[in-house]
């Protein structure tokens, strides 16, 4: 409830005003993205070869995922994970080995590549998703709308296409909503896929959905030029702004008692056929935690393991040296391969 | 359970090997975060000196404050902070101006600073607390020891030291447990205000303690020496194992088949008369989440009292106007001052 005199004191500082030092912030932030991408690049590399020599390295992590990653996880879904996964590599493709490149792009843009060993569920021995860092277009505001200089709070994030996976025969743990997905994609909203495709995901139990589906995900559709062209206009008309501010002309903070009912909501753009909703949410928490964290969780899975092969043993009374123990936490010890076990 | 093979494919990876990359990881990120505190100081100065024409800004931050933070905040903590707080800033200290100056010390170190308006329960007017980002020392080894290679998996952290509250005559949110923390840190653990201290801290409900004993928060004791030793040592250790390797003498991995028993425990040395256990994750809480995203935390707060004004109205099936309306979504809007309103 607002006290009596809430009306009273207004402050002179505007919401746009608060918009713009965040996007400065932005500015800054993208800055240290590129720095971190350029010079982390080589150290992850080194990593990779050392973890190529952990047998199991990569299933051992994911089965300590986070929630964001776990929750999608079906049993089918970790049996080809745990015995087929080689390999998992996340690169900022939009930039390149200097700092100072003119050619940088965007270091929220990145790929998650997967590496399998063969196996019987698909033909790919490599399956590697793109996710774009896209700003999406600010709306259009009729001429002299006073809702022109709303703040421009319009959407950024990531958004992909979908990937394709060549299942063996009888083999597709989406049970076919992968490939009809990526048919609509191409072939437009118009094509006879999209009445299978809704068909398809009215049958797809709610949360039973595979983790594969989500090669499906696509997010907002926004083009790299409408993107570049939202960006391009916010900068401008923040630098506008900024010159105004400079030179003292700071616009009056308007009152604006009854117009609640002007305010802009955000419109969900999401694409319509979207197969994998929370398809970025999973894609960030590959991106930005299992993946810079790997070493942590591989540290966890491995503790685990040996404490529940102490459970074990002690269930079994059985007080034999344990030929297969995990090794403890010597730094000399060689790192044990997983046991291989069936995700809870 | 391991599988049968499980001891044969033993890898040629050490646990060092993976602590050292992690090392490794960690200077590239110290050295990231000192950018990041030198490129981001002038504008966090720029949002100070906006923020300060906000009523009441700070207050609604905290009104949104994420749970590390706000579970500790008692009604009555809530009434001082609601009232009288004006300002928070978080600095870096220990870095200057330039990234490449030889001065720059910890990134991860920092100082929160709480101005308070005149008030009626203490007498300052600034409460200042720093963070000091330490290594605890690393255990000795007996020579000859297997365990001289263990990993250095030893703590770093953030530590502090009680900062004392002025309180008005009988105002004391703490019950005195603060002033206790004080007086047993500055005169020991033989002084006789242990016993009272420990009395006091029986005393005190378990989650009714008040967010300000938080000041009192003490962490590990060790000291800007003992961490520069303890980081130094384990460089050097990694500089060493770093160059055997480039030279191809990497040690062999060796197999510590029973070795289960020798496992080493990481030894929770924290403070033994800690008034405020979770102070760490509070502190990291604001320095990391509450001070970076307040403006986010802000406008959440705002819009939280808006609707919450708009159910109001409809309560009352009243159609006037509302003449304390919080303003939409506007850009050119002023951003009314809050509304006083009781913390749940």
């Amino acid at each position: 409830m607002a006290s009596p005199d809430a009306a009273v004191q207004v402050s002179s500082v505007t919401y746009q005003q608060l918009a713009d030092i965040e996007s400065d912030f932005d500015d800054i932030n993208t800055q240290l993205l590129i720095q971190q991408a350029v010079s982390e690049r080589s150290l992850y590399e080194r990593r990779a070869s050392l973890l190529r020599k952990i047998t199991g390295f990569w299933p051992l992590v994911l089965e300590q995922a986070p929630p964001e990653i776990d929750q999608y996880i079906q049993p089918g879904d970790a049996a080809v994970l745990g015995n087929f996964l080689e390999d998992i590599e996340v690169t900022r493709f939009e930039i390149g080995d200097s700092v100072s490149s003119k050619d940088n792009g965007e270091p929220r843009s990145f790929a998650i590549r997967f590496t399998f060993a063969e196996n019987d569920v698909f033909e790919d021995r490599v399956l590697e998703k793109r996710f774009w860092y896209r700003h999406a277009p600010v709306k259009e505001a009729e001429e002299g709308d006073k809702k022109k200089d709303d703040v421009a709070e319009s959407w950024s994030g990531i958004v992909s296409e979908p990937v394709a996976i060549k299942w063996k025969k009888d083999k597709d743990l989406t049970g076919g909503l992968l490939d009809l997905a990526v048919k609509v994609y191409q072939e437009g909203e118009k094509s006879a896929s999209v009445a299978a495709l809704i068909e398809q995901l009215e049958k797809t139990a709610l949360g039973g959905i595979s983790f594969f589906a989500w090669f499906g995900y696509v997010g907002r559709r926004v083009s790299a030029e409408e993107s570049k062209a939202a960006e391009t206009l916010k900068r401008e008309q923040r630098a506008g702004r900024a010159a105004k501010e400079a030179k003292g002309e700071t616009e009056e903070a308007e009152d604006d008692e009854d117009e609640d009912e002007d305010m802009i909501e955000d419109v969900d753009d999401s694409y319509e056929y979207e197969i994998f909703g929370d398809g970025d949410i999973v894609a960030l928490a590959f991106a930005e935690d299992l993946w810079p964290n790997a070493i942590k969780y591989f540290r966890q899975a491995q503790e685990e393991e040996t404490l529940s092969d102490l459970e074990f043993e002690d269930m079994d009374e059985d007080d034999d040296e344990d030929e297969d123990d995990e090794g403890g936490d010597e730094g000399d010890a060689a790192i044990a391969p997983p046991s291989k076990k069936q995700r809870k």
